[in-house]
Order: structure tokens, then sequence, then C-alpha cells
């Protein structure tokens, strides 16, 4: 007799197949007993649709109308699914975000959510009724219409559970949880029962892309317990919940990789104060979005300074770096489009020495040469020759997880 | 330097390239110093797709989930073109009809508007901003999302049109306006310059499919100019406006069809009182919506009762009728469904004597016979065999319009 808030997604309801499908499931859960709130999100491929129409009016569209079309998308699901739970004789409603309302800022197309009002929702519950909420979308203060960014149906899920204390957020999607690695390049990896939100936001912003790093990051400051689990299956997922005593004992619960890393460095430049400044504001300016940055001093008072930039952005960083050369001082430009970042990420690094080291000997054992080396709290990413990432990825998952001793050790700590 | 409400139907806004089109229109507007709210509907077919869904997951879909769903095809084409003019470099903003607002009772599926907030688009029109307005919804009371009826973006436009106290309210169509008649069916049938509400109520209601018979009222109400014109040409259309003296010179504007009838009749029933409701009682429970009624008392106390109803209706009406001729007392039941209606409609019957038997002249020397014969203050409607439409049509058109003289007359009236 739980209060649930679930939350499909665009494949899971990407067809009136399926949309019945997810309808046959919310009433089983109805009919458990339990009180619902179904989040969804625009059936797969509409977002994709409607963001081409608006190329083929405009060159530039503009955010405001870009948000207003979009969510289009996610009233049509809400409402369908609605009527597909009424098909079943199960009282529902679809709720759009400002009925509901959820308030957010004016930022279009990346909106942050401020409030939402609780009475609709409460007063449907309390009539029985299911609330079927159009993710993705709220209000600003003058009433536009403005979305979350991708993914952001997860976001209006784990606001929605938090705003209604809900005991727990159910991410319905295409994969059922997370894993320890990629299963498509290590065929040990296992499927996490529990992981904890800062482990889960590592994973999330290495490209793990099973939940959206903003709902991870809600459901940790509100402490939203979320299930991610698969719609196609009954099976149980994984659960995202705050970190308990006994998962600190597992060194490392995941090896993330990301290929979409291409490595620039601007060689043996004098290194004075605010080289940094110099060198990273341009490309900022550029909208390019830098991820690692290593600088290495000399004893000669020259710097190294290479950094990561995704695949996309590359050309125009390598231009712009090669404009601003002669002025930064610098005695050349470096740079290699190959390359890939592999992380290994886990509470247990906070207590357990070594970790750091014992990666980068599984890595040599290997002959595998780290390029860069960036470490945060719970993990330790480097960036390798991109041939090299499966290779990377299967010895530290053998190394750090197979056992599948950190698996017990979990189970075991869920049940204490 | 006009105030301006603009319309454009599915058919105008049906492809990417014809809401580009349509966005030069309303920038050519803007150019010559207009002030403009444009109100568009779905993407032709959008709505019948969103429909077409709904089906599929639901037997009996729900009003409000129906409204809810159909509401977001208007939504996207009002996005779509606010996006096409700013391309255009013309500011635009789209509002839906909760953002406006445009508030209706809760009359899903056939809401009517009981008010409309011009604040939001007078703020719009005084920045020189082009507003464009989701037509065919509203919102009621509860913030639940109405629609107003098939052809319900008509009566967004004049409703506007009304609140703004609009110069005029442009219908863009895909006909260049209000024929005397069906230019298929007579090649000499002409555009009218203007007609009056009241004329073009009594041809809405006829068949003559230009504009919804609720925008006309709404326009007769409030006396909004409504210039009905083509998406693709750039020809002057017909204006809908109040009477004025030159008009009633004209005895006939227009020769009007339906062929969306059947004919049903209860023969020689004692003529008690009652009778009339005892028959028509269980067909309006039923839904069946009768159009003519005619009743003939004999001199022996019985009488004939016969009525029309629309195709779809015949089977069920007939039924009904069969069930209950033996309680009414009546000597059997005879049906026709082949038979069709032709309608005269001018302001001139009022004053000119002799329309009716003129009319009745023309059918007869065609050997037409009539069966059945209604008249209101400015339409005399016959119903005859189905398979003398067009003749009937053409006759009639040929006797009242054909010399040109009515139109000449009419231009003259305005000129004067």
């Amino acid at each position: 007799m739980a209060l649930i808030v679930q939350k499909y997604g665009g494949t899971s309801v990407g067809t009136v197949e399926r949309i019945r499908e997810v309808a046959k499931r919310v009433a089983s859960y109805r009919r458990q007993g339990h009180r619902l709130v179904v989040v969804v999100s625009a059936m797969a491929g509409e977002t994709n649709r409607l963001l081409d129409l608006a190329r083929h009016v405009a060159r530039l569209p503009s955010e405001r109308e870009k948000d207003a079309l979009v969510a289009s998308g996610e009233q049509v699901s809400a409402a369908l699914l609605a009527l597909a739970l009424q098909d079943l004789g199960v009282d529902a409603v679809s709720f759009l975000g400002h009925q509901v309302r959820i308030a957010t800022d004016s930022a279009f197309g990346r909106a942050r959510i401020r409030s939402i009002d609780r009475h609709r929702l409460l007063a449907s519950l309390e009539r029985g009724t299911i609330a079927v909420v159009a993710g993705f979308q709220g209000v600003d203060s003058d009433n536009n219409i403005t979305t979350l960014g991708r993914g952001g149906s997860d976001t209006t899920g784990v606001a929605l559970a938090a705003a209604l204390s809900a005991d727990v957020c159910e991410i319905f999607t295409d994969v059922d949880g997370v894993y320890t690695s990629d299963p498509r390049i290590v065929p040990g990896a296992r499927k996490l029962e529990r992981i904890s939100y800062d482990e889960m936001l590592e994973l999330a912003s290495l490209g793990a892309k099973v939940l959206q790093i903003r709902s991870v990051e809600f459901a940790k400051r509100y402490q939203v317990p979320v299930h991610v689990r698969s719609s196609f299956e009954e099976c149980e997922g994984t659960i995202v919940v705050a970190e308990d005593k006994g998962m600190e004992d597992v060194m490392v619960s995941g090896v993330a990789h990301d290929r979409d890393q291409t490595k620039l460095t601007l060689l043996r430049v004098p290194d004075r104060p605010g080289l940094a400044a110099r060198v990273f504001g341009p490309i900022a300016a550029a909208g390019i979005v830098v991820d690692m940055i290593i600088q290495n001093a000399s004893a000669d008072g020259t710097t190294d300074l290479t950094f990561t930039v995704p695949r996309g952005d590359y050309e125009k960083a390598l231009s712009l770096l090669k404009r601003d050369e002669t002025a930064h001082g610098a005695h050349g430009v470096a740079s290699d489009p190959n390359v890939a970042k592999v992380s290994i990420v886990g509470l247990g690094m906070r207590s357990h020495a070594g970790v750091a080291a014992r990666m980068f000997e599984v890595l040599a054992a290997e002959g595998i040469n780290i390029q860069m080396i960036s470490t945060s709290e719970i993990k330790i990413s480097v960036v390798v020759d991109e041939k090299y990432v499966e290779l990377a990825v299967r010895a530290l998952h053998d190394a750090f997880i197979a056992p599948r001793i950190g698996e017990e050790t979990r189970s075991e700590a869920r049940s204490g």
C-alpha cells in the first residue's frame, strides 16, 4: 500500500500497443492497493520528429518556441496512457506541466524546477484516481512552457516523488538496471542490486546513460529511493539510495568508459599566472565543454597544458588553440582525436588505500599507456588510446569486480 | 494600420512549406504596418491521426482526454508558425488557450467560450510582436483543456477579433470565398463580394461548409466583419457583415443543397394532442437529430407525419418508428433513403412577394416533384428525389441568380 511514482520512457510508450502494455502494468499495481502517479516521456521518435519540423521552418529555432513545440509530445502520450487506463476500467486523468503545476525558471530547453504544487495530485490520489503527468515540461512565472532538457522526464518523476514524499520513484526503461560495466564489452558484467547516489552520479556523468544526472542530484537532495528497472520484464532492477554502512566495503562498484573524447595539448607554454584563464576563456566562449584538464610544470618555467573535449568540438577547439598559440608563447600544439576515458567508481576508494596504484598496475600489465589521469573522491579516470578501450574495461572489471565478492557484500549490506 | 485577426486552416498550414508561405503572407501584412493576431488550426490530417491513436488505446475514449490529446495539434502548428515568422526577422510568439487565456465551459469536445483575457495579447501587440494563437482550444475553470468542436478555430478567430475590437477577422481557407452555389454543380456560380450574417448562417446550416456556424453567430453578436478568402491566392474573398440597406434588393443570394437527408413518414396516425412529443421523444433520446418536420392533417382526423434525418441515423430512426407504429395507432410507415434538400437563401425574400411560388414553378418546369417544403424568413427549402439535385440547383441558380443582376445590385449597394 505504498505511494509510488512511476516513470516510463519513450521506448516504453513508443507505440499504442506498448502504451496498452504499460497501462496493464500500472493497473496491476493499482489492484495491489498502491497509490500511483505516472510520468511519461514522448513516444519514441516524436521529440526528434518535432525538432525536425522546427529546423525546416527556421534556421535557428528560438528556445521558447522549441519548448512549446516539443512539450506537445508528452501531452500526447499522457493523454493516451490515461485513455488506455480508463479502457481497463481504472480511474485516470492526465496532467500537463501547467496543470500540476510544475514551476520552473525561464531557461528554455534546460529549465530547472523551482516548486511543485502538490494540491491537485493529492486530490487525485485521494479519489483513488491515477494521475498521469506529462514529463519533461513545466511553466515559468509568465506561464510560458519550459522543458527540462533531454532525459528531463526522469527529473519530473523524481521531483514529483520528492514533492509527494513517495515511497519510491520507479524509472521504467529499456535496460533492466545499472550494471558493473557495459555488458556489450564485458560479458561478465553484473546488474547491481543497490548503488549510492554518489556512485550513480559519477557513472551517469561518465556516460552510463541510464538516468539523467539532474534527476540523481534531485534524488540525493531529497533522499528519494530510485528503482531503475525494465519496462519489458518483471525482474527487479537497481535501487539508487543513500549510502549505508556496508557500501564502503565495496572498493569498485562500476567500470565505465566514454569514447566521446579527444585530446589537445599546448606545448611548453611559459607558466605565468592567468595562463589557464587565457587559454580556456575563448574555448568556453565558443560553447565548448572541456572535460579533463592536466597541467604539468617543468623546471624550465614552461608547462604542458592538456585537456579533452567531445569529438564534435575537436576541430573548433584545435583551430582556436592554433590561432592563439603565438600569443600564449607556446612551442606548438599537439592533438589526438582518437582517445577514450576509462573510469572506476566506488565508495570504498575513500577508505581503501592503493586503489589507484592497483588500477595503473592492471593497465600496465596489459601494455596500455596512460595519457592522462584525473581523480575524485570516489572515481579514478584515465585517458588512453581509443583502441585499448575494450581491453582496459575488461581488465579492470576482472581485477576489481569479477570475483562476485563485491556483489555479495553489497547484498549482505542490504539485508543488514 | 488596422488591427487584424487572421485565421489559417489545416490545409493552409498542412506542411512546413505551407507554414513558411503563411509566414511570408503574415510578414507582408506586418510590413504594411498592421497589428496582427494569427490563429492556426492543426496541420491537415493531424487531428484525425491523434483521434486514431486514441481509438487504438481505448474503445470509448473519454472526452476530457481526447481534448487534451487533440489540442496538441494546434500547439504544434502555432509554435511552428511563430518559428517561421522569427526566421523572417519578424517578432512573434505563440500562445496556447490556457496562456491567452480563453476560458470556456466544461463541455469537452464542444466547449463554448465564456471569456477571453485580452491582457497578454494586447501587451504583445503593443510591443509590435505578432501573437500566434493555437485555435480550437481553451481551458475550463479547473484548468482542464477543452476544445470547441470541429471548425472551432474559426470561432477562436472571431472571438479574439471581438475581444480585441479588431477591424476584421480574415479566415484563410482552401476556397476563395462564398459562392452563389456549388461551382462543381453550377459552372456559372459566382463568388459573392458581401453577404449578411443571417444569410451566411442559413447557408452554413445548409451544408455550405465554409465557416463553422458558431463562428458566424459569434460574428453576428459582436458585429465582427469576417473576410473569407483563399490561403493560396491573393484575390479578395467574401466579406460577411451586418445587413445594410442595399442587401434586401437581392432576392436570392445563394442556392444550397444537402444530400445527407433521408425521409420517414408515419401514415394516417390519429391526430391527438401530444402526437409529435410521443413520436419524437424516443428519436431524440436515441441521439438522432431531426431536420425538417411536416405534418398534414386530413379531414378524417388522421394526419401524415413526415420528417428527415441524416443518412447515418436512417436505419435507427426507421426501426424506432416501426417499433412504436401500433402504439401510435398509425396505418403504416413509409420511408425513402434517397432524398435531398435544395434551398434558396436571400434577405430579399422578406420584402419580395412570390419568391416561393416562383421557386415551385421553376422546379415544376423541370418536372421535379416537391416532396416537402419548409420556409424561414430568408430561406425556402424543398425535399426532392436525390437524382434531381443537380438539375434543381442549376435551374434555381439560372432563374434567381445567373443574370448577374443580383451581383451588380449587391456591388452598387456596397459602394453606396
